[in-house]
């Protein structure tokens, strides 16, 4: 199909996107990059491509990463077993020891990497560097004790600032320092949640989940029932409702999060189109949900 | 035809658009800008926004324009006669006064006014301001005196440096500021020479002129002939061959007087075409004729 | 005259003015040159020196201009044909065309020109330019449509003070940048109102009107009558008593119009004696009215 | 023995440190961290101090590490077996997976993390952030392929000197960008080489290799023989004389080639010693060799 | 004893310093040097040494003096007889002019030479100099005239700031410009409250007072009586009890006035100790008395 | 007079200042200040009012001072003696203690306290401060010893140039740091050659001795002999030829002195005059002798 866009086609939709790109520039957008797009070879490049783009042309990109599959494939390497307490994963300091080396060692350096060979320059970057994620100790809900995870308590955001003001993106694995009896320790944060509190802390004008499925749907079976969008207190509607499916809870609180701490919108986005983010910044399509 | 591109394509054309971009930003351009595109609304308006979305993207442009069929139809409509040396217009003060009010109180107010409404940051300037150009009288070929007609001595490039330094796009009537018994009048100077000169004096990646030509023909009778890159010692093998006709002169020697002060490359490019300027920066498809 | 004050009572004046200088280094003035100042040759001289002096001893100045006269020759020239809605000129779209062209194009550059040979740096601008000046449509007192005049809405201080700041001089038209339903259309905006505006939206120390009259009199018939200086309250007190006549009501009004966007003086100053700025800023005699 | 230190002798030792310091204010030092000092517990500590203390004086402290024995053990665990050509380790990609993770996942960010609790400010690289070293394939001296080792190319001397200024400490692992027909892969470059191309890329003061010996000996038998100092031309006659051995030809060879790159002195040091770092600077005992 | 510290030892008394002074890193220290300590050689040079130290580490340190002993001698040595008000002597013309004399000429310049010399970087100043410190005249507590003696109005700390942040240690002389009727007069005032008052203005850390005595004591006969540390409400309390007797009532206000002007600390130092500075600033053991 | 000159005059008066203020704005000018212009109370004030004037309107303007009367008054006062070696005063150490109090406490203040209080910006140094002026040791020109007589081996014009560039104008006392042997001790240097040294450092447009004579004399009894310029090479013929008198040979030389270090013009002004520095500057009129 590429071959019959001519040129001058090329040119239009190019000074299409023009307001877009205006409406954008200087502003800071906060991705959490995970999912299918992280994994998909295809996607990964489309997402790479899409973000040196918006770097490109002056929006300030931050990217916030988790990398739960490749953690799973070396502890499984290693021969480690897991235990689980509620339903998740208890931290041991063998197993936080691996999700550091994994995410911050492979992943990070990995997506780092993609960027810079596409021309883009990147800094990989955990909540260690620079003292950007200090976290305490987080409980389950039942107040289960989960070993080294933790809950974001502050972000270093003029870090952050300088380098997105020289035209850096930072990505960031989603690994923090400990701070009181954990001081020296790694803890291991949600990357989602880290995500919001980046956004938050840097006043983004967006947050963005890159995720596996198309939006909040307001019937889970069907896939046309997608919600484009909503504001805030429709949102809490909705949970009172239970519209809100458990899976989509996570993702939906962590939307409010950044909402609540000042981020204009958030979106959670299917990662499984290609340039999805292009999609939905620079053309009037929106795609999965976006809550303000 | 519009209709038919997807969303999906438009994001891969602008990724398409990504290593061009790189390859330009923080780059000098300069354009004369003038004929059709100058006239024809449609093309106008192409000119206009490939101007704002090459700013956009972090290319730092000046735009220089003449404005001779303006001047011709005010100084009719005010009953004027033209006298002619050589060929070549006289230049007496009443007409100079026209020249000046048409070239920077008209045409460059217009261009200004359609890129500040289309988004962009345009300053309108003429070679008075700020001392920016400096000339002294030209004398026709033979000697005979053209009236107040100038060749820039000089370009205040701090100036416009500044201004592209802050995103400004300064548009630059081809009027200057007179010296020694020529001090406190204005000059008449030829517009392409003028952004010539500019060019050099930026240090500009590229210097473009838009023309109504298709570029330099090797047989001007044969459109398909056209020559689509040469370099500075072939030019000068064809003005000897004969090769480049009458009218095709002035704009290779103004070519190569910028490449001469230091310009990378210069274009004589068919303004005719919608979005000549992107397609010629963005695409693989070289249009109108390429020297360096 | 001259030869007879030797060069010590030469340096014994410029001693004298220190005191003025010091107290109005850094601070910022907004000149609306105009009247005969503006057509005389001599008094133009004398201005344009007292500005660059002004200028060179590091204090900020900006000069609004408008001009009636010019506009009216060049309409007469091209045998326009005026028409008047409640005795004000209606602007068509070829009027404003010929608006545009006579400030923008002669008249400013004419000054630009002035200041830039006499060894200032000067920066010829509209309203246009940078978007320095945004209006919207202006309707007769009774409601009756005047076409393309406009009032002002805003001011980009943040372009005029880069260029005060480093020393430049802006000249500037009363042409302004029409929006809502005329965007990307000129609007004839009065050039003391605007001047009033920028003096404003600069925080200037002292907004100058220059007119052909003493000032504001008691008694219009008696030229002794002058009043010095006035608060605001007195003007309004003034002008209940009737007292300020038809042809000073618009001075005034934009005077208070300054006062109350925070400029701490607005003078009403003869223009007709040569060097009348300097007199009022460095010396004790007060030239015309000045109000606060 | 501490007890025994009276403040009074506390303070004089401080003052005794000054001249030391306002040698060194501002100057650039590139340690080579590894050995002993890198793995016993009281060293480890014992450098972080002297490094975060010579930063907080003011002196501009880069560290480079590699981490043999991390990645040894790594290997062990996920059961690889190890490859050998001509004696040296082939790095096959899977190898350099393992080599990037722990480096960049383990090591680096454990050394970042200590620094960030002791209240330093540290930002843990690699060479693949930011592009910081580019580099292109290693042969075997005989010519054996080696896989994915590198030697550095290019060192992206900006960024380092961004964070430096900024009172930065950047931690960085030997892993390097590959470039040409290994764009887009990672290769492993030995840390002490890197270390010694950082050096001169940043007109370092010195090079100081941390070892696990006393430095160069005169007779490897004889701890006594120590060479406290020589000169480049010293060190290539004794290399011909045979007295440098074996293991010690690429950290004399490393030493040498920061001098010629424009480093003022190289070290060998004595990690084993605690604070060794310090007591080289900041007192007149040499430890180990100094070569200028 | 010296001898007998290992550079080990030191390597570790270095880092012992480091809490320290990652503490006070760009905090603003304003020292009164007086008494012994600016009297005794030993004692002068370690002050010195103490206060270059601080400077390189990066603790912003300003230094105010009077010279009483140095005055006293100079008036002698002139034969000049004195005359005092309420115990307080009489400030005239001509003693005045001996007092800018030997403060301004002498002291200050002595102990910037000693600074300079030191290797530190050090500009003397009086509250003359750039308008530092301005003055009024001060009655005796009767209202008796004591001529030119006076109380400080204002601080011109922008100067101080700017050479602060240069890492330039000013050494202001404690001679004030005099204003209303005695503008173009200096003023003699107390070094003490000139130094409180510059520490309030820089907003610093902490006010040191380096005196003669141990610090205030519950009992004056009894020397191991030190109050080691007291609020400013406890302060009133003891002045009311009568336990601040005469000679300390106005070194405490003088700490009462930097406390209430915003300073965090005051300290009245024993100057008699060597490196008292150091010792109080860069230990665990208090010296003198430290209010808050 | 003063009364009968209008404002009028004085407006074109100050006008006629221009072309001079441009011509200088943004150089440099060092002034040594002495003889009856230091003495004389309206001299003084007439010169402070010029150096202010200066200032204001953007020139950067030094200013050098020694001090014999005042030392000599001093001296006196104390009842020391004086000893000559070869007609030069031999300056021991109590000497060096009269001379630096005297110079920098009582004449350096007196100067920056005019300035300050007649609105000017001053600070005033000594070669002490900042280590501005590094001298050795010199010999009478028989080899004689003259103690603590100095001369000058380097200028830290770095800071003079920050001090500059605030419009802060400096106020130099003409004693050193000693170094070498003399490290730590104040060296008393030659005003003149200070000032000469200084302008070179600076690079200078300008250095201005202000003298007690007309200038240089072509027959020293005849006051009508003046020789108002010339040119370093009919310099040394003058000199050669004897003109060139007793007294007027330091300060020619000094004025070489400056002209070889790269000062553009050095004038020996008749410091007797009110404004002779104005005069000067921005008359045609030159004051005394010009050497360039």
């Amino acid at each position: 199909m590429k071959e019959t866009v001519t040129n001058s086609i090329r040119a239009e939709i190019l000074t299409q996107a023009l307001p877009y790109i205006q409406r954008f520039q200087g502003k800071t957008l906060v991705v959490k990059y995970g999912g299918n797009a992280m994994i998909n070879r295809d996607l990964k490049e489309a997402v790479i491509q899409d973000i040196i783009l918006l770097s490109c042309v002056g929006i300030r990109v931050a990217l916030v990463h988790g990398g739960g599959p490749e953690i799973e494939s070396m502890l499984k390497a290693l021969g480690r077993e897991s235990r689980f307490v509620e339903g998740l994963r208890y931290t041991d300091e063998e197993t936080m020891d691996v999700v550091q080396m994994v995410l911050c060692g492979r992943v990070n350096k990995d997506i780092t990497s993609l960027i810079e060979n596409a021309g883009g320059r990147a800094l990989g970057l955990s909540g260690i560097d620079g003292g950007l994620l200090k976290a305490r100790r987080l409980k389950a809900a039942s107040g289960g004790d989960l070993g080294l995870v933790g809950e974001v308590l502050s972000v270093e955001a003029e870090l952050l600032n300088t380098l997105l003001n020289t035209g850096v993106i930072p990505v960031i694995s989603s690994v923090a320092l400990g701070t009181g009896a954990d001081a020296g320790r790694s803890l291991n944060v949600n990357a989602d949640t880290a995500a919001a509190k980046i956004a938050a802390a840097l006043g983004a004008e967006k947050l963005i989940l890159m995720t596996d499925v198309r939006g909040l749907l307001r019937d889970v079976k069907d896939h046309e029932s997608l919600i484009r969008a909503l504001t805030r207190p429709e949102l809490e509607q909705l949970k009172r409702e239970g519209v809100v499916t458990q899976g989509m809870i996570p993702k939906v609180d962590c939307c409010a999060l950044a909402l609540d701490g000042g981020v204009k919108r958030a979106h959670i986005l299917d990662g499984r189109l290609p340039h999805a983010l292009l999609i939905e910044l620079f053309t009037d399509e929106g795609i999965g949900t976006m809550i303000e």
